[in-house]
C-alpha cells in the first residue's frame, strides 16, 4: 500500500468519524430513545471501564421488516412474490395445481398473511425452485427497479427508515459488526442490504430454502430446490444467531413478538446490552399498529416485557425526527 | 479515535506488512506451489489490472481435517467424540441401547470410519444432546488442555501446518477474509479456531446439530438436540457457502474429494481464482496418503481434475520446508 493511498484512507476516515461525533443520530429527537442508545455505545466503547466491551465482542443484530424498513400494506418480500407469481403464471400452467399459488392468484392474501413467514417462504420456494441464485437475485433486482410502494410512491428500497440507516452507521463508526436477523428469505434481502444499508451478505441472516449443488455440462451449479429448510423467525432467531455468528449479540434491534427471543438471548443476565423496540406509533407519516397489525408485526409480549427487560421503547412519533430519506437521499454518514 | 491511537495503529500494520512482504511464506519451499499462490495474490491485488478483485470480493476458504489440521490416526474430533464417551458411559447407563455408542465403547472404530462425517457427526448429537454450546465448548477445551496426539506427543491444536498458518496471514494481509468450510462440527471447532487460526466463529462454518432455544427460570437457553441438521462434505460445502457468506470465494484450500466440489464452485470459469490441494507425500514428517487413507481423506477425484482444472497440487515433502510449529511457537506473522 502506497502512502498517499494510506493518507487518502486516513483522511476520509477521520472526516467521517467527525460527522458522525458531531451529531451522529440527526434524525433522532432528543428523548430517553436516543439517550439510552447512546449511553450504551459510550459504555461499551469507553476504554479502561468495567463495561468497555472489545471490538469483536461488538455484535449487534437487526430485525428487517418493521425495524429497518416498512412492512405494510404488506410485507415487502410478500409482494415481491405475489406480483411476480401474476408475472410468471401464463408461463406455469402446471401452477393451477398448487393451492398456496391459487390464493395468491385468486387475491386470498388474507390466507398468506395468517400462514405467516413459513407460508411466504413456502410460496417463494415454489415460484422459485429450479432457478440459481444469481437468477433469483437478478429477478428481484429488477422489480425493485421498477415496482413502486402504493403509498409512498417511491421504490420499495427507499421506504426504509432514516433513523435506523443511522443507527447502523452509528455502530459501524464505534466498531460494532451489524447483522440482519430477519424471517425474511436470506437470497431476497442480500440482494439490496449491501447498497441500501451497508450489510454484506455474510452478515444477513435469514430464512432459506433447500439448495442443491451440482456439475452440469461440467459448469458448477447452484440450484434453488423446493422447501423452506430453516424459518428465522422467533425461536428461531437464537438458533440462527447461534449458528452463523457463533456468539451472542451485545445489542438487538426489533418491532415485534418475532423479535422477543433474540431480545432474551441478547439481553437477559448480560451486561452491558441493549435491547431496542421500534413501535409503530405515527400513522400520519407511516403507520401505528402492535396488538392488531395490517399485516406482519404483531407486538404484544415483548412490549409487555420490555420495562422487566430494561428494553428501550422508541415511539416512532416523537422519537423520530424524520421517517424516510428524502426520495433518493443517502444518509450523510453512510460508509 | 484520537491522533495517537490512530497513529500507533497504523505503525503495527506497517510493521506486520512488512515482515509479510519480506518474506511471506518462510515455511514453503521455492517451486511451483509457493509461485502460483504468491502469482495469484499479486494479481488480485495489484490496483489498475484487469485482474484485481476488491477486497469485499476477497474470500477464500479452507477445509480444515488435512488441510490445516492433521487427521490422523484418526480426525482429531473423532477422538475427541471417542474419548468422552470412554469417559462419560459410567454415568450414562442408558447408553447401552444405542448401536453406535456401543461400536464405540466395543471399540469398533472401523465402523465409524466407514460412516464418515455423517457417522461422527451423530456420534457427537447422540453424545452431547443437552448440552448448552457454552457446556459443550468447555469439555471440548479441557479436553484440548490434556489430550496429547499419540505419534507427536503435543496438544491436538499444535498439530497444524505452519505453512498453512503463514498462507492465512498472507491473505489476511492482503485484505483477504478467511473462512473454514469443513465437514468437522462448527461447534467443535469454533472452540479453538481463534486462538490457533485467528479466524473468529463466524468465519467458521462446518457441520451442524439441531439446537433449540428455551426461556427456561426466566433464563435464555440454547440446547443442544439430538440429530444433524446439515452436513458439511462434498456437494454440502457449495451449498453452505451460499448459505452462510451468499457470495462465491475466489480461492479455495483442500485435501480430499470432499473439496472437490467447492473447488470446483470457486475456481470453474471464474478468473481470476486459485484452487489447492495439499496432498499428502510426507510419511516420515506426516503421513502419506491419497486413494486409501488410514482415516478420511480419501482423495482420487480432485487429484485427477487437478490438470485440467489448473488447482494447485502441494507435494508436501518437497514444498514444505517445515510441517508443525515448534512446541509452543507462534506463526512470527500471526495477527
Ligand atoms: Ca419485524
Ligand atoms: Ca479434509
Amino acid at each position: 500500500m502506497k502512502i498517499s493511498t494510506v493518507l487518502a484512507a486516513f483522511v476520509v476516515v477521520t472526516l467521517s468519524s467527525l460527522c458522525s461525533q458531531e451529531n451522529p443520530l440527526p434524525s433522532w429527537n432528543d428523548g430517553p430513545s436516543k439517550a439510552a442508545l447512546v449511553a450504551f455505545v459510550e459504555k461499551v466503547t469507553t476504554p479502561n471501564t468495567e463495561t468497555f466491551v472489545q471490538p469483536a465482542d461488538r455484535i449487534a443484530v437487526f430485525d428487517n421488516d418493521g425495524t429497518l424498513w416498512a412492512e405494510n400494506p404488506l410485507p415487502f418480500q410478500l409482494i415481491f412474490a405475489i406480483e411476480e407469481i401474476q408475472r410468471l403464471a401464463p408461463e406455469n400452467p402446471e401452477w393451477k395445481d398448487n393451492a398456496t399459488i391459487q390464493a395468491v392468484l385468486d387475491g386470498e392474501v388474507a390466507s398468506l398473511k395468517a400462514g405467516g413467514m413459513k407460508a411466504l417462504n413456502e410460496v417463494l420456494a415454489v415460484s422459485h425452485a429450479g432457478l440459481t441464485p444469481e437468477e433469483f437475485a437478478k429477478r428481484v433486482a429488477d422489480w425493485m427497479t421498477t415496482a413502486k410502494h402504493p403509498r409512498f410512491e417511491r421504490p420499495y428500497n427507499e421506504c426504509v427508515y432514516l433513523p435506523m440507516l443511522e443507527v447502523l452507521d452509528y455502530l459501524r463508526n464505534h466498531d460494532f459488526k451489524v447483522y440482519i436477523v430477519s424471517g425474511g428469505g436470506a437470497d431476497f434481502m442480500r440482494v439490496f442490504a449491501e447498497q441500501v444499508y451497508g450489510i454484506p451478505p455474510q452478515q444477513v441472516i435469514g430464512s432459506y430454502g433447500n439448495a442443491e449443488y451440482q456439475l452440469i455440462d461440467d459448469q458448477p451449479v447452484m440450484i434453488k430446490t423446493p422447501g423452506v429448510a430453516f424459518v428465522d423467525d422467533k425461536e428461531g432467531k437464537p438458533v440462527a444467531i447461534h449458528r452463523f455468528i457463533g456468539k451472542r449479540p451485545i445489542a438487538c434491534f426489533g418491532n415485534s413478538d418475532g423479535d422477543k427471543a433474540m431480545l432474551e438471548w441478547t439481553t437477559i443476565g448480560r451486561t452491558p446490552s441493549f435491547g431496542m423496540i421500534i413501535h409503530h406509533t405515527d400513522a400520519e407519516r407511516e403507520y401505528a399498529y402492535d396488538k392488531a397489525p395490517k399485516s406482519s408485526g404483531k407486538l404484544i409480549k415483548a412490549l409487555e416485557d420490555a420495562a422487566k427487560r430494561n428494553w428501550t421503547v422508541v415511539d416512532m412519533k416523537t422519537d423520530w425526527a424524520t421517517v424516510f430519506p428524502k426520495p433518493g437521499e443517502k444518509c450523510e454518514c453512510e460508509e
